[in-house]
Formats: structure tokens, sequence, C-alpha cells
């Protein structure tokens, strides 16, 4: 079932190792088949290193496992959120990549400081509050989910494909697992530097929204003129 | 005598170098086996690619070195001291890793700003005072040890399985080996991340206590949901 | 056409990767044939491990692609500028290498803190001005270009190879692809070393003028001694 | 012509790109036979991975090369000048590794902030002066030299074995090659340290005498017993 989709989302979970981005387990990609509404996701603590396709278990929309042997990340509730709220996403990666976490322990947005940030990500990325009391003691990663599908459904959700969640770390997305990952290593290296640019200039302003704009529409959009096209 | 063990303790030593905890030789693992009351220890100043598991020295809970040609670590009474006092404990890792290190010179306590600490320490991991003058001109590695042992020994010490030593560097626990060196791996990583989330946002404050909760208890105690149970 | 060329120049752009200056295809080397009039550049958005020589695109000093089926990089009408304006340059680096762009982000030149940065660039490494509205608007890159080149065109830009473009990131150059390629290593470790500097003494002030001109001497110029000459 | 200490610089020369410590050819070692009043140093601007041991020049304590084809190092004369002042010395490194250089170009010595530091280096390693203007306008390498030997000849060099050169870099040394580049690693790593150190609390104060007595006597002097001694 969904063999090329396992397939996929496999190699886009070994991407995160390669890129830095987790240590341990810390780290889990899925991707949706939107006409199924079935999605693929890493089974829960398993090391990379030993990791295979047929290890990714496949749920429906209402949290069932579908298939597989191994528990689902436990994460697995947030990214569902997320695939109901914004139907435009294909694939999601949640890690606590070094960078981005310490900007939501820091539970700063990353404002957009330059033109890395704003070939990908238009505008800041925003930090989401801490959940209550009652969220984390209910269900606390469909919360997790809730929240920041709460925060992107009437927003350009593809125009800013990441945000922080205060205390814990960073989820992105993209149209497929593969752009959710590309997403997750540019948004950890705009957090870098970010955060070396604060400490070079602490009175530092975000890029013009001009700036902005220019580099967000030469890589997207009708008019779009980065890359092979 | 042990060689199960040995080859147990050899491997774990070898992860420090594979993590980046150790430059040189500045780090050892040791591991107990409780039935026997003696307990394996990586020998002094070896460098990591000549070391093997026969290089392992076996010592007992008096100090007495019962199997092996080398001298054991240098801090080896630590170690002791802390097998005595903490009878959960199975495995022990000192290095000189160097954000863990920077904070025990700074003489600060690792606050819990988020929930990669949360997921595997409970609450801050606090640094301890320096020794006094006659602790240092006594048994010094012996009265590390004690200074540990003294501070956990009424507490959830395996809840927060690692301390800095002020002026000197981290310790870290777990119920064998392989979770201390774990343990030591997420110190360092934890350790990063609360300095550059501390520069980012100097007035941050530690997480809140619900968070704490709800992460340490997914992973751990009666009703953990995390990984492969 | 320009086979010779293309070599180089493909394999400067390969050694971005291997000193970490790019992450994904955030990068481009160009060289030009200057009794031909005709420049080599690495094609738009293309992956480093997927490209070969014959990927590199010949342009022409009017813009137009002479050979290759491929886009040119999208920064080509920058490079086109600075080879129409500064005669001696050879090959040009662009790229968003990360402490160089947390400086451009900054808004700040480097100031010449060290014999390292002094034994290859003489003086502050300069931060351009970001575009104007009306700049941006039209010939964006071109007019990239057009400032850095009228920064440069009346100054020892041979003495200076590099420069920062606010809320962007730097570019270098040299007599040919392969030195513009060391200069950008050798900006991206100043950029880091100045940066860690003023960490350390907030009061830092740059080098003395005598020892930064001892050491760009040492290295360039008719009493050169450095190395084998 | 002393073939043996040859391979032995060339092999230290060789562990400066492997321990990170330098870029391109920011790096040289040397090595002196006392009983011959010969050194070898690895020739000038020589890449790292083109460097043969046949490449090592032999030098004279007048300053005459005895043998090899290759310019020396443009720092020789700063090497003979450490040889000829301090008798101890067997080996010298001069590299620009990135954190040693930050706190020479800082202008600041780094102070003892824990036993990392006092296992191989008694009390603050120094930073001494810039040159003056004569200094810089005559033989500068030599009166680098000069300055360090002045300053650590009625010292115990071999108890700080290491300086750094303001606005320049750091100088290590020891016993032989070997340890010499062993004692820049060390550097470079108690630089990181105490630079993050500070950052973690700027109020830090260096560790306490007696635990720095204490660690630097448990590897050094009569009464060592760290090691397999």
């Amino acid at each position: 079932m969904l063999e090329h989709l396992k397939k996929i989302v496999y190699e886009a979970n070994m991407e995160l190792p390669r890129y830095g981005l987790v240590t341990f387990t810390w780290g889990n990609v899925s991707a949706i088949d939107r006409e199924q509404g079935l999605f693929v996701i890493k089974p829960s603590g398993v090391d990379y290193d030993r990791l295979s396709p047929e290890d990714m278990v496949v749920m429906d929309l209402e949290g069932n496992r579908v298939e597989g042997s191994l528990n689902p990340s436990s994460d697995t509730a947030t990214h569902l959120e997320l695939y109901k709220a914004l139907p435009l996403v294909g694939g999601i990666v949640h890690t606590h990549s070094s960078w981005a976490t310490s900007w939501a322990q820091a539970g700063r947005g990353i404002p957009c400081y330059g033109t890395t940030h704003a070939d990908y990500m238009y505008g800041e990325i925003p930090c989401l509050r801490c959940l209550t009391k009652e969220e984390i003691e209910g269900a606390y990663e469909k919360n997790t989910g809730l929240l920041i599908a709460d925060y992107f459904k009437d927003k350009e959700y593809m125009a800013v494909p990441a945000c922080l969640c205060k205390n814990h770390g960073p989820f992105a997305w993209g149209r497929d697992a593969a752009e959710a990952v590309h997403n997750a290593v540019v948004l950890e290296e705009v957090a870098k530097m970010a955060a070396r640019c604060e400490q070079i200039n602490p009175n530092v302003k975000p890029a013009p929204q001009k700036l902005q704009d220019k580099h967000y529409l030469r890589k997207h959009g009708a008019n779009a003129y980065y890359g092979q096209r």
C-alpha cells in the first residue's frame, strides 16, 4: 500500500541527519496522498540508521493506523491536523534543529533580515504561543496541530511554510516531502544567520519590504525567473 | 572476567569521539555489574584510536584494580563514589564537551528552556559548587564524587541524570553505559541551545512547568507513549 | 567553445560546497575570457552534485547567451556589470555564506582586526547600501552590479577583492575563478573571526595601519616575499 | 639530512588541517635538533595536500637555509628567535586558528576558567602587545620572535606553552613537534570555551588558584598521576 509514497517519505526522513537537522530520533517527516486521504509517517523513536521504507506507517485522517507494525511518530496527531486544515500542504517536517529550536525556546519569531530568507519565506517566521495548561493536559499533540492550523488557515501558508512552537521547536511544510525538508533546511540556515546578524548589529532592522517582495517573487509565482523553468 | 561488560564499556567510550564530545583523551565511560560489585572503566590517557576492549580496567568498590594492566581513568574515584551512593546508576560518563563545560566554567546550571531538555531531564541541570581548598588538597577525585552523591542521593537522580561541576565539566549517568552516553549527548545539545536561546532573548524564562511535566512523562514512567513500547 | 574555461569555472563552482560556502544552489562562480569578450557562468538553480562542465553557460558582454542549453545564474547581470567596469577582474563569486551574509544583513562593513584579513584584503570590506525602490523594481540584478561597479571603479578593487550587499550577501573576485573562490573563503573566515572578536572585546579597534600595510605588502606587490616566488 | 626529523615535522604539519586549525596554508610547524643546532620547518605557502617530507626545509640558527629547494615559512625568523631564547622548546606551531585568533584580535589574554585549561597551561595565556611601527618596518618576523622570547625567557615557559600576538594570532610550543601541535589544539579548544563561558556569564571569574594548581600538577611534574606513567 502506497509503496511509492513510503519510499519518498523514507528518503525525506533520511535527509534530516544528512543536513544535520537531527540528533538521535528527534525529527520526523510525513507526506500525504490527497486522493486516498492517507498519509505516511516515520515510526516513533526508531534510529535513522535502522530505518527502512517498510517501517513507514500509513495513517488515515481519523488517526487510525491503516498499515504498519510500528507505532507512528508521537507527533502524528499534529501532522494530521495540519493536513486537515491546510489543503495545499503535501509534506510536513518536525525537528529539534539547533538554531530554529533556540529561537522557539527564546519565544521569538525570526525577522526577515535578508534575501536568503526572502527567497523562500515571505516575511517573519512566526513563533506561536505555548499551549495552555488545559491544552497540554488534553490531546497535547492534536492541540499543537490545531494551534498551528488556526494561525495559518486564513493566511498564505505556502508563502510562509514554517513556524516555531514556543518552548518546543520548528515545523515546516511544502507541496511534498522533499520541499518540506528543503524548507526545514532553509529555516535552520535563516535562524542561524538572524541570530548572528543581531549579535553583529543589535539595532538591525528587517530588510526593506520592496527587497523582500522582489526576492520572493523572483522564485515564486507566475513571473518567477530563478532556475530552469 | 566481565568480557561482555568490557565490550559494552569499550563501545560506549568509542561513541564519545563519534558524537564530538571529546578532544584527545578528555572523557571516560564506566559501567557496573551490580551483582558482582565490580565496575569497568576506560584506562587513563589512552588515545581512542588505540583503545581495545581488553584495555578496559576492572575495579571493585573499594577502589582496587581487579583486572587490567593499565591504570584506570584518573577520575575513577569519582565514578566509584557515584556507584556507591546512587544504586540505580548503571553507567557513568565524564567529558569536557564544549558547551556543557562552558556552562560549568560559567558556574551556572542549565535552565529548562524547552521540550528537547524536558524530554530527557526533569528541570534545571544543576551546577555544583567548586570543591574547597581542603577537598582539593585531599582525595580530590573522591571528593568530587562525594559532592555529587551528596547533592543527588535524596533526589530523583534518574530524572536529572547529569550535573555540572563548577570550573570543571559535566558528568552524566544512566541505567547502563549506552544510556549514560545518550544523556551526555543530550546534555551537550541542550547546553548549546540554552546558550543561544539566552543570546536571542536575554529575558527568556524557563518553559512552563506543565509543558516540562508533559514531555518528561511522555517518554518516562508508567504512562509513557513515545517510541516502540 | 571555451572548453578549458568551462572546466575551470565548473571546478571553481564545485569548490563552494567543499569549503562549506553554500547550501543547496546558493552560489555561483563565473570567469571571463577577456580576449574574446565572453564569460562562463553556472546555470541557475542546478544542484552541485548534478553539475557538469558542459552545463556551464557562455555569455557575451551584452548579456546574450552564446552557448548552453540552460538558463544562466539569475545573478548573471550582476557579474556582467562587474566585468565591464572592472577590467582586472577575471573571476567572480557570489554566495550566501553564513558569516559574511550575517554581516551583510547587519548592514556593517567588516573592519580589519588582524593579519588574517590584512594578508588578503587591504582595509575594511565595505557593506554597500541596499538598492532603492526604483533600482529594485527595474533591472534588479544589473543595478546590483552597477552599484558595486560604481563604488569600486575608482578604487584599488584588486586590493579589496570583496564586498557585502546590504540585506543580501557577499560578492568576491580575483584575477581568475580560483582566486575569486579563494577570496570568498578568506572573506567567510575573516567575517567569522571579526564577529567573535567583537563579542570577546566589544571595544576592539581595527589593527594598526602599519601592521595592515606590512601584511598586505608581504604577500602582494613588487616586494612580496610570501610563498614560492 | 635529518630525514627522521623531516618526517616528524611533516607529520606534525599534516595534523593542523586534520584538527581544523588551518585554512589554506595558514599555519606552520617546526622542530629542532638541539645537538646539531638545526631546525626543520614547513616551506612557505605550499598546500597541505601537496606537501611531502622532502619539502621540509632545514635551517641553522643564523637563519641560513642548509637544505631544501623551497623557501622556508615566512615566519621562520620568529621560530628561530624562540629556539635561541627558550632552550627547552623542541617544537613550535603557528596558526590562524579561529578562536585563538579571535582573542588575539580582541587583544585579550585567555583567563583560566576551568580544568581543561589548567590541565595543560598554568594560568592565563597572555596576549602580547602589537609590534611598534619601528619593529614592523624593520625585521618584522624576527622582532615578533624577540617580543615573545623577551616576555617568556624569565618565566616558566613550558608551563604556559602558548601565547597570542595582538592583531595577529597564536604561537604554541612543546618539547617536540607533536607536543607543540597538541598544545595548539588545546589552546583553540580553551579559547572557544572561554569565549562561550563569558557569554553565558559576563561576570565569570577565573577558576580558584587551588584548583588550577591541582589539575596542572596532576598531569605535570614529579607527582603527576594522569595517564600511563
